[in-house]
């Protein structure tokens, strides 16, 4: 394709995508397609001349846009949000246009580098230790694609750290993400989902925060039984219901234990961290001096397109040890000087996107302010949805509110009020006009509300909460 | 940012990598910055307040282009190609528009079953067996970010294939990517890069292809010290020569062994896989019929922008059991159906992009003609700058040709051949002009022109040869 095709036709597309923009809000937010309907409307075989450009665009609209969850529509209330902006996207297409591999510093100067100054700029933005910081003596931090990956390499890093041989025992909450369990799979030191003899998933409080006596405790027994803590992973911000393990307390434990520095400390903020950035909210912090890693995700709930999440780490050594492995082909001056960082050693993968551009025109186009002022207002509207919760007689909420989560039910015990509970889920996202998704605390249905989209505002979670509370009337009243 | 301001600085953007495209040929393909001077060029800490775009786009051009390596520059014979093409950057800036996360079937269907359409169109188009189609038994594909993940979990498929308990024992050429043995360092098999014990890396032929009696000698030898070979990898086009492992060799031997559907094949074709769309290439398949899995990378030399590496297997039940686990939160009607495909389950990280979109423009753009005449023409590249390279009777040819890659040397033995070729190398890069790498066979260094960015042609083949010439006179005569 020339440059003049690519200029007419990236036009067209930058049309569609802010006609997009503007329009998503009235598109079903739950797509409607039934298993096999997408697959069915595509061709059995790819084309063996070019098509024109109408007829991509026209399937474009015909049958991708109704198979699609629109997870930028300010009616997505479901998982946690998955932030696209104008500055996230203008990066995402620089990217694909200079389309460098930045597996090491000389494979392009500037995408190791501009990384390695985002992630000081976010470091020094949410107070994080000057341990953490890429001109520490042990510490920096890069993009990783996701959290699930953040943990992986984090694992990695503490058992390179705890030496051949040992008996591993990892340690997270009940609450943490399904990505601890799935990393020790990976890693070989759990044999499969079921398999909690290596992860002990430490019981949470009333809270849900795991509970640092039971914490302690577990530790205590596997070091009498002679096996080696090696990984703690504390959540800040649950998936369930954005619980905040307390990071001093924790510190406390390994400390008591012999286990500082030790034992690896993992911090998983992946959807709250952002909210760092507001000094109002770092008490969730408190204690992440102790951590040896932390990762948090601009692309959730920080205008910056996925995927983008960021990995700080005090112990790189122990980090770049576990992963360097360097063959000839890859040999090159600068890395072989030191002086310079090779981020391939930091992640799974071998080649990597240059994803610092995104985060680079997020920060720069809104500032420091305007992501506050993003963050805080839906917490601002998540408080709201709380209040109105608790207004109305027949919900009650399900979990104490710390950001812009609020879990809530339909009151009631027992199979009845599961079931009420369920069809009020489904009807909702039956109506296409707001997503919702739901977890089980205590053994019983628990409705989320994440306020979290790009263009979420009051009149959106307003009117969600007038659905709400009419679809449970139809579903109470039948 | 509003649609409107996103329309105006999209056109802006999309301008900026049209007249990237048209320009990057003239710049020095190889960056010259110094370790230090991109961080130094940036503010120590993020703005607090927004920055206005004429200010980004600024230093977009003083301080980020004059350090970028350009892989899309026509004059990069480095490493393998990473191509980026119109269609390519339109699917990612899609992409990037819609921001849907397709971790599962229900978080947008179309994103799932786009891909898995687009993993079959290429299956049939490089006449993949059956089994590899997601119509088959157990089978299908999905996309990866890179061959090193891909990798990665065929070695966790084969795992649990082998079962708990198992002495495991995995099997690469001496020629394999070191994605391989960092994989078997992940799972913990290997302890590190210098842990040949776990990764046996075999002999290689005269044509740097695995030795199939080197590799059954040491099979047999595991077996009767009754270890478990669980996992072998052949490579179609080595990273160092292109070179490509006799796949129905390989597959004899795990046969005569007794292991064939129990030591699980993975054939690494990254880079040379898009080459199986043209018929006459496909003698280097030639007993794939024996793999449990494939990848190749389109994002190499296919026009498709990174990362897109396309992975196929036929038994995904291996894979799925390994790598699934599923907490309440994702739990959906759809996935427990049965009848969708969620491939969070097929991958390392939960999250995932709709990368299927820029594959989906690309094969419509180019159709599969476009992208046949595409590898032919460097193929054509290749072999027309081989000839010259045996015409000249300072050069020999290091390495048989199968592609592409033409692998080279200045003549000669001892360290004054080693300083001589290594010298030219460093005077072909730091001139600008273009940009090539190398790789070390039976003990001597050797340059590697690999004929594969989006823009090559004869003119930039035939100029980079010209200064190979005069500049190897200058080395010699020096």
């Amino acid at each position: 394709m020339s440059p003049d095709q690519f200029r007419e036709l990236g036009r067209r597309m930058v049309d569609w995508i802010a006609d997009y923009m503007e329009r998503v809000e009235s598109l079903l937010v739950l797509s409607r397609a039934t298993p096999g309907e997408v697959g069915a409307a595509l061709p059995a075989a790819a084309p063996e001349r070019g098509e024109p450009w109408d007829a991509i665009f026209g399937d474009l609209e015909r049958i991708i846009v109704p198979g699609l969850t629109h997870w930028q529509s300010p009616n997505f209330f479901a998982y946690f949000p998955c932030n696209a902006s104008g500055p996230g996207i203008l990066g995402e297409l620089l990217s694909a246009g200079l389309n460098v591999n930045g597996m090491m510093w000389a494979t392009s100067p500037a995408a190791t580098e501009l990384e390695t100054r985002m992630l000081d700029w976010m470091a020094r933005a949410m107070a994080l230790p000057e341990k953490f910081v890429s001109t520490s003596a042990n510490g920096g931090g890069c993009i990783q694609g996701t959290a699930s990956e953040s943990t992986l390499i984090a694992m990695i890093a503490a058992r390179a750290r705890a030496g051949p041989g040992a008996d591993l025992v990892a340690y997270a909450s009940a609450h943490a993400h399904s990505s601890i369990v799935k990393a020790a799979m990976i890693l070989g030191i759990a044999r499969g989902p079921e398999d909690r003899e290596r992860v002990r998933l430490i019981e949470v409080d009333g809270s849900y925060r795991t509970r640092p006596e039971a914490l302690e405790g577990a530790i205590r027994a596997d070091l009498e039984a002679g096996r080696t803590p090696f990984f703690v992973c504390a959540t800040v911000g649950t998936t369930s219901t954005t619980s905040v393990d307390p990071l001093d307390e924790i510190g406390g434990v390994l400390a008591r234990a012999g286990l500082a520095g030790r034992t690896w400390l993992h911090v998983d903020a992946a959807h709250a961290g952002p909210a760092m950035l507001c000094e109002e909210f770092r008490w969730m912090f408190r204690g992440v001096e102790h951590a040896d890693s932390v990762c948090m995700n601009p692309h959730k709930w920080m205008l910056t397109n996925f995927d983008c999440d960021l990995f700080w780490t005090s112990d790189r050594e122990a980090l770049v040890s576990a992963l360097s492995i360097t063959p000839e082909y890859l040999r090159n001056a600068a890395s072989e000087s030191g002086a310079v960082i090779d981020y391939r050693d930091w992640q799974i993968p071998l080649g990597r996107r240059f994803r610092a551009l995104k985060l680079w025109f997020v920060l720069r186009h809104y500032g420091l302010e305007g992501l506050r002022a993003h963050l805080r207002e839906h917490v601002r509207l998540a408080a709201m949805l709380e209040r109105w919760v608790a207004a109305d007689a027949r919900f009650e909420l399900a979990a104490p509110r710390t950001l812009n989560l609020v879990c809530f039910r339909l009151r009631g015990e027992g199979a009845g009020a599961e079931d009420a509970n369920r069809r009020l889920m489904e009807a909702l996202n039956a109506s296409g006009r707001m997503y919702l998704t739901h977890t089980v605390l205590n053994g019983r249905t628990v409705l989320r509300v994440a306020i979290g989209a790009s263009g979420t505002q009051e009149r959106h979670v307003a009117d969600a909460w007038g659905l709400i509370q009419r679809t449970a009337g139809e579903v109470l009243g039948a």
